[in-house]
């Protein structure tokens, strides 16, 4: 199965990191709360980070007290930028697709994942081998798109009135699973639609039992200062899950 | 809190009873199906049908081997029909609706309900009356209308194409919860919209184990001999949860 690395394209990988460069993007606003507020207490725990990107999480889970952080990544130009920008004794970052996790040696308490789940074609299998590497007790956390983003298949993703505010999602093909082909700085960026079902059923299925779900929302005082977030309220751009092992 | 009895309007009833006479209606396709390929053996259990209406998953549950069903609707109008219709020595019919379940005597090992929780307003109260009334590992199973279809607030649900096809469905509003005045057979009908996250989390937050969701689509075989369910793709109708004590 090819495991797809958008992330070394240099035309791509420019265009996000000025993106993630942003203090006003939706990441630092909506998703990374939501995922740092599932964190389980990190003191002496050993940290895996699947898709760890520039390891800014990494160097989080540090400061929060874990005792050792593993960041893979399938992009060999992020983990080049994490080695230099966050790099610490206690994190070891590894150039490895998620899909071979099954390789590394050491067994995790904490297993977190920002944003790279709807890239994975077999999510059954990641979140086998997840289980696998975790020890008893352990916890997974993941953001991913939000179904009603990832089952997007073309076309205009707005309706808008008449004054150019959105006004309906277009919302097609929820029901179908499977990949999706899309411009995000370059062309066929591939991602894989999953319903809300069947992403907590993979997961019970493997053995993990649900937490909490999270479909982050502006606050009304977001809102007040950036009323550009207002239609998060048709179409959340995330979901987080916590399971437990 | 106002108990929402739109049944034991006439106008309602009688169009309600059309509809569910129709042998192809999605109900019996999908919603009922789904929900019964989610019960457990019932042989020598107690279940509670909450919103039993005319009481015909009670007799099922009594085919099935349950010992004592106890079916509650908040229409007479629906009981006197499932005590004529529906009539059987273990089966008893209450006319109560279902946030008042703390007044039965009796505990249960099943506890099932089909489409009524889209016309709860307090699911957090009634999710933990039914816990309280489990015994201990007992299920909760129900379907309720697709979060995809609870948030529509009005206007047109879909977007045609030039052949009248629907193209999308028209979706706004899903992160805005609470009640939605909709017209069915009569005006005013409230439902109340919760996300796919707050249905699980107060589930989780009550006590209960999430074991499965189905959002039910149409198999191949169902769209040759019924290609008018292929929108389903597009937006499933229903969701389906089961949860255990």
């Amino acid at each position: 199965m090819a495991k797809q690395n958008i992330y070394d394209n240099p035309i791509f990988f420019d265009g996000y990191k000025k993106l993630r460069e942003k203090e006003k993007n939706a990441n630092n606003i909506f998703e990374k709360p939501a995922l740092f507020s599932l964190l389980p207490n990190l003191s002496g725990k050993r940290v895996l980070d699947l898709g760890c990107g520039f390891g800014e999480h990494c160097m989080y889970y540090i400061a929060q007290g874990a005792d050792a952080v593993v960041g893979i990544d399938i992009s060999e130009k992020m983990l080049q930028a994490a080695r230099e920008e966050n790099n610490h004794p206690n994190i070891t970052y590894i150039n490895m697709p998620m899909e071979d996790i099954s390789q590394i040696d050491d067994k995790f308490d904490v297993a977190v994942s920002s944003l790279a789940f709807h890239y994975v074609e077999d999510f059954a299998n990641v979140v086998k081998n997840i289980y696998e590497k975790l020890n008893d007790n352990g916890v997974l956390l993941f953001s991913q798109e939000n179904p009603l983003c990832t089952c997007h298949s073309g076309g205009d993703r707005w309706t808008r009135d008449e004054n150019g505010e959105k006004k309906y999602l277009n919302l097609a093909d929820y029901g179908v699973e499977g990949e999706r082909e899309s411009v995000w700085f370059v062309d066929n960026v591939k991602k894989y639609h999953r319903t809300f079902s069947t992403i907590i059923n993979t997961l019970i299925d493997t053995g993990f039992v649900i937490e909490k779900m999270i479909e982050p929302l502006p606050t009304k005082e977001i809102l007040r200062n950036m009323p550009e977030f207002k239609d998060l309220y048709h179409k959340p751009d995330f979901l987080l899950v916590k399971v437990r092992k």
